[in-house]
């Protein structure tokens, strides 16, 4: 039997970083070694945490210590759920004293050598890592991040039909509450209301979706060449970003034949060997009210994209609906799996799940 | 002193029956003399009705019977918020018999000699009336209609708008519960969820909005030329439908000219006459974070539509919110209007509010 | 390998019926195979039902033709979510044919003969089996009922404190909206909103917790002696029912010995064996602000009940508040311990579960 | 014409400040004419204030700045929404000044010397400034206090019981969650959610609806004798305190004599002279499901309490339900309320209302 890897989580105590240690309780391949905070250092965790999601944190970390923000590191593998201005110094930080480092936070999302990494959608991205190690002089370390929370339903709809030649995209996301952390939105104004503005996130997702829907040459990833114009509204859901979709396809498919790239798409072969990836990564439901947050945010455990309502857009064409759980799909589910592709793409030293002795 | 006329309610228990009861308390011309209905005939209306507005039903119709679907009316001026299928025999059938019909009712609002009326941006649609009275053989009666409520918002907002050459237009609305009626949306399909999909509103944005912008030539509303796609969901929201608007104008004017555009914007000027007419039709709201439901749906008192956001949008050219009360401005309150309007343009029989004496 | 016993679902399209298929998806000792219905006969299962729950139904069903509601069956035995008028005559009907009908009907809760049954507080009520047998006339059929979703919580909570010789009891409920059943509470009723009346709850808490709390003598339940009062009220929560509890005991305990027996509890030895008993039937949580219905109605499966709160009662002595999952614990989930107990005693002609085996 | 009263909000940024401000806007006696803060002092309010209300703040006072909390103040009179620290030095300081000081913090409210004032039911207490200003040297100053906003509508409903001797009480509230303040409860927290404790308001409840009860016998207040046992939950409304009530009333009233007392309830033969008092102080709604939060807490413009359910108790004899708004009854109304008493009653230096003159 294999051993399991030891990984540490930054900002063990917020919200991401709960649902870090919930997806990671029993995980085939990583154990939750060290939790890492900055207000919450040196206490027992079970103390320091204000656990706001279902029941109580695990039984397995709640006597852990919070170890400082600026600890030394025993874990190889470390996920983080950093607020973006204590991420900027510290992820690099710490992958050029050799850990890998897989991060929510949007801090390095755009910069040219790290990948934004999607496993179904852009693996290839993953030989940024190469570039990152050869341009920062890092050896064992890496830095990968993953996603903004409300990107990724635009993303994993968008990914199969990028056969198809996309071309212009207006989007309109109804998004839960917890995509703000905690204590996130006030309840004086979230309830029985909408809120038609997200800061900052219709801007991230114009940006992270042309890089992640690219494609790696040589060294750099080319941003896939689409116009896309995004609207952010807050309603008050609790977990699971909705996205109304209008896109222009220069190909002009039927809609059967997007449903069938939709319900078809694998992305690439070594997702199947990914503990966390869903059957499939998406599913369409032919329900002509679907998807709902709160019916279909769970389904393949919160990683699998629920798309529906395509028809015709007199407007651009084609016009859906997608919706993925914000905070499992769209933040640490996400980073864990991308965790899971570099497991099984060598590049976490010394270890090797016994999965990826099947690979080619 | 005038005396008021008397108006009769159809559909008086339903939740718009309900706001005609309450918008019409205190009005300064109108009086509520009759209320019919189809189960509660017979009834006391205290004894009636479900109340589900806020406290109990004003105490001058409680003692109120309600008279059987098929009564003869005494009252001049009838106000519908039937079910469609019961409106579609019974309100020509008054109209016919000589009362002016002003009706909340879909079931003939595209008819070719109905106007579809709003006071502020298309008054002249009120000729309509005379070749519908010609068509029909009508002496004193007409049939007045009012638009689907989430139409609402869309043109009020543009119809400022038509003087920079309208072209295509990307909505997505966040509706709120009340536009179902009562018991409309059961609680369990939208408490903390969103649904993407709200029956036949979709279509009817499309075909109400273009007739609505468009002008009247001799006996017929030609459509205003625009290409509109729609999306239509439901959020847990009490009042307020909110829409999410991506439009291409062809004159490229700048954002401070809509904006001016928008706040300067009065209408037909006997609309200033009008007792249930906001201030003004429009207001713009600079917080980038607005306009809400729950916090602007009562801007003069309810009958104000709330724009904010205007901004670039890289597909169409201009991206804004806009927000109207559904029940209020997107139904009883704009039925309303609708007969004050025709009360200073002499279309109400026997009917001349002070007001109208005013005119030129 | 047993193979696993047949049972069919009175009611299967409603809600209540969804979540007994949902929670015998995959159950060890049980198998569905007949649905029956009363509108959605004939139909297909897939098509038939409006599916509330998480999801879409198991794959296992979705092709299953529903049976009419006065179909023969050849389920032994048989789970019942019809409504109340429904179930009056066919419920024991189909005892009298040999079915074991487990019921979370009203409707014959309080026949004497009836065991208001719950395994962990008074698996010797099963002995009114027997009665029923005689009185009735019945072979191998039996009639088992379950509580009203309200009063799970407050019997779960005071089965241990029998032993401190339970006085008076008033407890102020806030219940779910699924109580209520689809489409159950309207929308525009509930939402940012309270309602301080649940239909014929009060009375059911109060007659049916003295039933449950009672024991069995020779033929017939001596009802517990306690006063209650009760206050029932509806809060926008989808699921998990929570009471306020105070509550005079005659042997005035200390609050450490409440805890103790809380958490020390577990009934009747042969709730150990049953698939669908939580570890422990009973949790005292001891954050100041627990339970609550989102974050604790998942406990155990939806089948733990959690406590928290004790405190002194100025009036009456003791305080606590108590939360189950009303669909689960509190209605189907119920329905089926009950069909386990009725196993490993021997009940379920020809069937004999391995975990009974074990029984001494 | 009488001149308007001078009047300073303290805390007027935050949202029982905005309240005070809306409140005010257009009352007949006050005018706001200095607005304080700390963090937003030197700031324009309109800048400063996030307006957590409906709408906009009023034109009237966006153009104010704001006030440093030390600041010398030229209004006679004061209504204080301070947090309880910054209020403990603050408002008697300015008592000492000559200010009279209505405030809406908890920090005097126990104090033996600081009246309690809720005008409909201990105008007598009123009495206490005298004692005050002996005690304290004040001249012209004085500090009067309401109370916390959940023992409002029980206070007020039992007022008219003292008459019946009440023994014993056992309330549960469910709490909306503007009496919080704001941000206050996270919607995380509370969306679809209970939470079963609201800090130190349990305690509150119990002192000071005594207080409140109690009489004035020369210089000081007797406490009301009665057992009070309380139980706070927070619930997903916006604004009104429900709470749910049993009561012990030792000469066994009929319903009927309870509900004759309740609306037959005047008060004090000042209060009918006060502009912010409600036409009755209480109303007995007779539908089996009201109060309600949402369609009852406007009652009175707010100020109005209203009662519901009276049944019998099996445990202490009688049980209702009670409501107020809890930010206007709750607090900035009856802040209002309680100034206004004193204008009546002559303790505003330099101010009499007209409508004082009408006083024997």
């Amino acid at each position: 039997m294999h051993s399991k890897l030891d990984v540490a989580i930054l900002g063990a105590t917020g919200a991401v970083g709960q649902r870090f240690i919930q997806l990671l309780e029993g995980h085939p391949w990583f154990r939750v070694a060290e939790l890492v905070g900055k207000s919450s250092a040196g206490k027992r965790y079970g103390d320091a945490v204000n656990w706001v999601l279902d029941g109580n944190p695990p039984a397995s970390v709640v006597d852990m210590i919070v170890k400082p923000l600026d600890s030394e590191l025993d874990s190889p593998l470390v996920f983080s759920a950093l607020p973006k201005e204590a991420a900027v110094d510290r992820e690099p930080q710490l992958a050029s004293e050799g850990h890998v480092v897989c991060t929510n936070a949007s801090a390095h999302r755009m910069a040219a050598d790290v990948p934004l990494l999607l496993p179904e959608i852009n693996a290839d991205h993953i030989g940024l890592i190469d570039v990152q190690r050869a341009n920062r002089g890092w050896t064992t370390g890496a830095l990968v991040a993953n996603s903004n929370c409300t990107v990724m339903p635009l993303v994993m709809a968008l990914a199969p039909l990028r056969q198809f030649d996309i071309q212009r995209v207006v989007v309109v996301s109804e998004q839960a509450i917890s995509g703000a952390g905690y204590p996130g939105v006030a309840s004086l104004d979230i309830i029985a209301n909408v809120i038609p503005y997200v800061p900052s996130d219709e801007e991230k997702m114009v940006i992270e979706s042309v890089k992640m829907l690219g494609h790696l040459y040589d060294d750099r990833v080319v941003e896939y060449d689409m116009v896309v114009s995004t609207t952010c509204t807050r309603v008050p859901v609790i977990d699971g970003h909705l996205v109304n979709v209008s896109v222009d396809l220069a190909s002009k498919p039927s809609n059967n034949e997007i449903i069938a790239a939709w319900e078809g798409y694998k992305g690439d072969e070594r997702v199947a060997m990914l503990p966390s990836a869903p059957e499939k990564p998406l599913q369409y439901l032919s329900q002509i009210d679907r998807p709902q947050p709160r019916r279909d945010r769970n389904a393949g455990k919160g990683m699998m994209t629920s798309i529906g309502r395509l028809r015709e857009c007199p407007v651009l064409g084609y016009k859906f609906a997608a919706l993925s759980h914000n905070t499992i799909r769209g933040a640490a589910g996400s980073s864990i799996l991308n965790a899971e592709l570099l497991a099984v793409s060598g590049y976490l030293p010394n270890f090797q799940p016994e999965a990826a002795v099947a690979l080619p």
